[in-house]
């Protein structure tokens, strides 16, 4: 599981950072990855990735901006093009299945794949299976913008198979039984207790990514321990005013919704282009007096999301 | 007068070949530029070189494929953001008014500049003002395509004002009565013929645009005599039958086109991502060999046009 960001700044693009654009690489866990927004050119970024469009599964939409939305016509009809068959699943605000259909069919882009549209107008649970649950909270931009609170499933503790075996349990449905937890005696007269041969449950990983939007107590709520979250960072602490005026956060800000939501690690995207190099580890340095485990995102930036037992 | 290739890719962008989109530039004739078509990434495209959004006075749409349509509301945007507040009129076909409206509206983009749009529906004249007169002509894509033929009107022969006041001519309504081409007497005795004083009559250049066409009469007739024929070269013409079972052309047959027309000099567009660089010099070379003034673009190529009495 990884977090690739495709482009990372904001309203406009700069030569040093496109539109907004977030890959979570599913590749282990499901051979599919999930795009969070898709800002124009997002198609081109993909160009100097590994990333298949035709892998992509799902699509969300925070809202409706258009540094947020006027890649997807263009992903979607390359998609077909290099191959993709499977369908998609489309997450937004009210008016991005208009927005998207209107596109497709104006630009007499036929594709050969179905889409399904998922429009959300309510906090809550999006989307769930067995092993991942997501649920939208909206927060505060003027118009909606979600944040997304994406929830890996424990995962119980598997059967040492390889151990059993060793002790002469023949194949069968005695490890049925033993995975439930059973005790059973060998015909050696052997007594086994399965639950001596459980792995240890393995903890499901949570990555918060949100919208775009200012300080706001729905952002703490919906990254509650994260163990990674993904906030904007539109301003240095200095524009607070002008990060209020326009609906967007600082950076000293979203250091504070981390440290409130007991997060593991916070992530700063969507960077206005105003501030140059210097300035985004300026940035990186000031939210890091707040919340130590702050890391400013480039395009490009590839962040691994170990499971609880590996090495970070 | 130049010519700047922004994108000459086909279908999908390439790392070598951004999707289609050509600037030209009319900085001496009205400090303005005209953008023909504006494929996904355009405005990224631009921020590599000295256009600036705000100086795009019109846009013209050959088609409504998505790779030639999908960076107009992101260009639009941006273009209000960087201060843009002068009128702008898009030409296209019929669907380019809603599609552009309704993007804009979904996504919430307030420009501070009005747009005038002129959907094309048959053959003929579509602007013209002192200076320009430019006329559409529908091509064979399966949709409708359109070639735009840009005719710079030619320009009297200006007035030699500085040898007239070297004769002692004063300042004022003199001017004008020679001007005209009336003789003059001078205080001093001398007569002066305007005729001998005006300049000889400058030539207007000739600029043809086409959309992504199949071999056609049609582009023959809007080419005819142009200084400047852009025509797409989708394929090689080993693979000629894919050329016209996808309503495209090869670069033998743009080649014929502009040899035809009896065009001055041919720029090939809209490669397929198929070819890699040899082939496309290769493309180039084979064109050649029918219409000698051939040259293959590359995204950020420019192309200067000079008038007809400069260095070319
Ligand atoms: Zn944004
Ligand atoms: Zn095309």
């Amino acid at each position: 599981m990884e977090l690739l960001f495709l482009g990372t700044g904001s309203g406009v693009p700069a030569k040093h950072r496109n539109l907004s654009s977030i890959v979570l690489k599913l590749l282990d866990e499901r051979n599919s990855m999930w795009m969070f927004d898709c800002g124009e050119s997002t198609q081109q970024q993909i160009l100097n990735t590994t990333v298949k469009p035709r892998k992509i599964e799902k699509i969300f939409l925070t809202h409706m901006h258009g540094d947020h939305i006027f890649g997807l016509p263009g992903l979607l009809s390359s998609r077909a093009f290099q191959g993709g068959d499977t369908p998609l699943t489309i997450y937004g605000p009210k008016g991005i299945k208009q927005y998207v259909m209107m596109s497709l069919k104006l630009s007499q882009s036929h594709l050969r794949y179905g889409i399904h549209y998922v429009e959300i107008d309510e906090d809550g649970m999006i989307f769930e299976d067995d092993q991942f649950l997501v649920t939208a909270k909206r927060l505060q931009h003027g118009i909606p913008s979600y944040g997304y609170r994406i929830v890996e499933k424990d995962r119980k503790g598997e059967l040492m198979a390889d151990k059993l075996q060793q002790l002469g349990v023949p194949f069968g449905p005695l490890y049925g039984k033993l995975k439930k937890g059973e005790t059973i005696r060998l015909e050696d007269g052997q007594e086994i207790d399965g639950r001596d041969f459980i792995g240890p449950m393995q903890k499901g990983r949570i990555v918060t990514i949100l919208g775009d939007t200012k300080f706001s107590e729905k952002s703490i709520e919906l990254a509650e321990d994260s163990d990674i979250l993904v906030h904007e960072s539109t301003f240095m602490h200095k524009d607070k005013d002008l990060a209020y005026r326009y609906n967007h956060s600082t950076n000293v800000e979203a250091a504070t919704v981390a440290k409130k939501a007991g997060a593991e690690k916070l992530l700063l995207t969507h960077i206005s282009a105003r501030y140059l190099y210097a300035d985004s580890k300026q940035m990186e340095k000031s939210a890091r007096q707040l919340f130590e485990n702050t890391f400013i995102m480039n395009d490009f930036t590839e962040v691994s999301i170990p499971l609880k037992n590996e090495e970070r």
